[in-house]
């Protein structure tokens, strides 16, 4: 047991020492790392498909769902796929020294801030074994050193991606120990880490429900969280129909297992009777589960909703599942989304200028839209380029959060002699 | 004990309900409330000095310091600096609302981001009662509902203000409960409160060390600390002498108490042999204590200078005591910086375009001076009006936090019907 602490201690205070290091490296010696990256990744693909194969075995073994299994698998695709996301972190821009204000105070002090590293990041996943490459590549661009702790049931697939992105990071002159991995599956490696706020600045965790509260839970570290997403489309009474169906088919059918899909779709009593016979339908027909309030299934006499429980309105189904409510009015369409979602991504299709704005400002998500899919929210979508997840808590960041969150401001004060009076 | 956790509980729930409620309130409100508040701390002055007073009374029967004591009396200049105080608040431009990007994407999307309130914030704070007045002005100007916690020693002034504040702020029209205090001085109660994530955003402990390490190892709530300030001001080769001296003097005799003055004192060893012995004489005849390295002490050899302690390098005095030491470098200053200090406040003093650059990129300080006192580190000084503390964490805030910093920033996205492809 100690043993495992002291381990984990040793990479915090290396991780520590590479971070200062990695903060002054200039950009192009980054991107040159990150292109190398790239290029390790792809030219040790057999490697890379070998250890994969160990853990898709032991996963069969273990009987893992296939769904999961399938998530594991490191397949020809997406090995390109992880390389060219580490290519694409290296285009993008470097967030480190920009001053994103400056101003002179009336004494002749000039007062900026500058973006820098946060310094030790921490990132806890689960799973997919793509968020090794990705959480480095995010890392290393925006100059913090990355101490990375993946799934047991990757740790092959992690391990050797790990190796290869550190031999590339060092070949290319980047700081030792500025990308490091933690190699046991002992739970205790992440408690010893959650507590070493003297050496690590920010813990992401990425993962499930229980993962994210053993780590709020037992941090003595700042947290970004990335939690579940139950999203709704408040379809208004002055709701283009045709532009509230498409929006609302994407929404929940796109892409289903994704944090930004509609769980919950509300629909103004007035439009009801138009809009959900034609919607729920088309949605049935694309296979979707409904379950529908009362007054749902009151309007869709002959079509196969489900009486939707309490325990509904609460649920991330994740899956071609929806839940669907009538409300009266604008405000009960706001006070549901407050009282039963998780604050991530949430919009209203209408025509009113006033509705529209008072959704904007009244509905406290992450991301709050008007007449346009949820599915929008995502780092890419936005214009930030990759993303280390989707942060649902409001403190540092909130929503898609790119490489300029992965950096903190500090204030720079150039003077010419000033003193305090 | 149950009690204690229910009544935490339940001003948890009622200041969640009242933080959606103060989320739309106008700033005319917010500011007409504020100057409410001040008047109301003015015309009720006789009922503050006399919960004062029972403070003051219990301090002395329990034999506490005279700084502390000091630290506790509301004098009637302390009372006119608290309404003052919440004057100016509502003199500030309101945040809320404020939208600080805005931009267009290929498909049509216009996606801002919005600063909205944080939504409920927990001030955990030690002995000034003026605290009190302050914190609650900040959160109700930033439309935050706050929840109270003062130290035991001022409980009485504390209950007295709050009350004048509560009703005054549900006079002028804020909602019931934005404006809480915890009544009981039981510990349980802060701890009950630590764990309330699913209602309270941010923790913001101000105080002693203890009660900073308490709040972080218990709290699942995110926290931003407000530490200590070992402030140090490097005398580069190239510096001019007398602006260093006046810098220098300035940093850490002005104010010694406050976390923003100078501790150590970095001197390149080429300027030491003319700069120390007229510095030094300065700070002796003012009264500071002087704890130099062994050069320092060579260098006067006439003047009393205590040796210095590897203890001393790691110190905050926040007294009239002064640690000195001679260095060979620009990077022997900033290893040293890096090593000892708290990154809060950092200054060099030089005339050399290069090192300064150096010294603004390389030092990873909430606030790095070049040519100025490390003092100015303060909302009021800044231009950013009040504050709430000065951050010395990296995560959401860095240096000090003013109303904005009490804000976090949604995305708005304006769409005509996009759907994701």
């Amino acid at each position: 047991m100690v043993r495992i602490e002291e381990e984990v201690l040793e990479i915090a205070k290396a991780a520590k020492e590479a971070a200062s290091k990695l903060a002054q490296v200039p950009s192009d010696v980054k991107n040159k790392a990150l292109l190398a990256m790239a290029d390790g990744i792809l030219s040790r693909r057999d490697e890379l498909k070998e250890a994969n194969e160990k853990d898709v075995r032991a996963a069969e073994e273990k009987g893992l769902s296939a769904a999961l299994i399938d998530r594991l698998t490191l397949t020809d695709k997406r090995i390109d796929e992880m390389a060219d996301g580490l290519r694409q972190i290296a285009a993008l821009p470097d967030p480190v020294g920009e001053i994103t204000r400056m101003w002179r105070r009336p004494n002749g002090l000039v007062i900026g801030k500058m973006r820098v590293p946060i310094g030790v990041i921490g990132v806890i996943y689960e799973s997919r074994p793509n968020v090794t490459a990705d959480a480095a590549g995010l890392c290393v661009k925006s100059g913090n050193a990355v101490i990375l702790r993946g799934g047991s049931e990757a740790i092959n697939s992690n391990l050797a991606i790990a190796g290869i992105l550190q031999e590339a990071a060092r070949e290319a002159g980047l700081p030792e120990n500025c990308i490091q991995i933690i190699k046991t599956t002992d739970r205790r490696a992440v408690m010893a880490m959650l507590k070493l706020d003297k050496y690590i600045d920010l813990i992401i965790p990425r993962g499930g429900k229980g993962l994210i509260r053993t780590v709020v839970e037992n941090s003595t570290i700042p947290v970004v969280r990335h939690e579940e997403g139950i999203c709704h489309v408040y379809v208004d009474e002055f709701a283009d129909l045709e532009m509230a169906i498409n929006i609302c088919f994407n929404a929940k059918v796109q892409r289903p297992a994704t944090c930004n899909a509609m769980e919950t779709l509300l629909v103004h009593s007035k439009i009801a009777p138009q809009f959900l016979p034609k919607m729920c339908a088309k949605f049935i027909e694309a296979g979707v589960e409904l379950r529908g309030c009362e007054r749902t299934r009151e309007i869709c006499p002959d079509l196969d909703i489900k009486p939707a429980t309490e325990e509904d309105w609460r649920t991330e189904y994740l899956d071609l599942i929806l839940s669907i409510k009538v409300v009266d009015s604008l405000d009960e369409a706001i006070q549901h989304i407050e009282t039963y979602g998780s604050h991530h991504s949430d919009a209203i299709v209408t025509d009113s200028y006033q509705n529209a704005q008072r959704f904007i400002r009244e509905v406290d998500s992450a991301a709050v839209y008007v007449n346009a899919s949820t599915r929008f929210t995502d780092g890419y979508q936005f214009g930030l380029g990759a993303e280390m997840g989707i942060s649902t808590q409001k403190l540092h960041c909130r929503g898609p959060m790119g490489l300029e969150d992965l950096t903190t401001e500090k204030y720079i004060i150039y003077g010419s002699g000033q003193i305090r009076e």
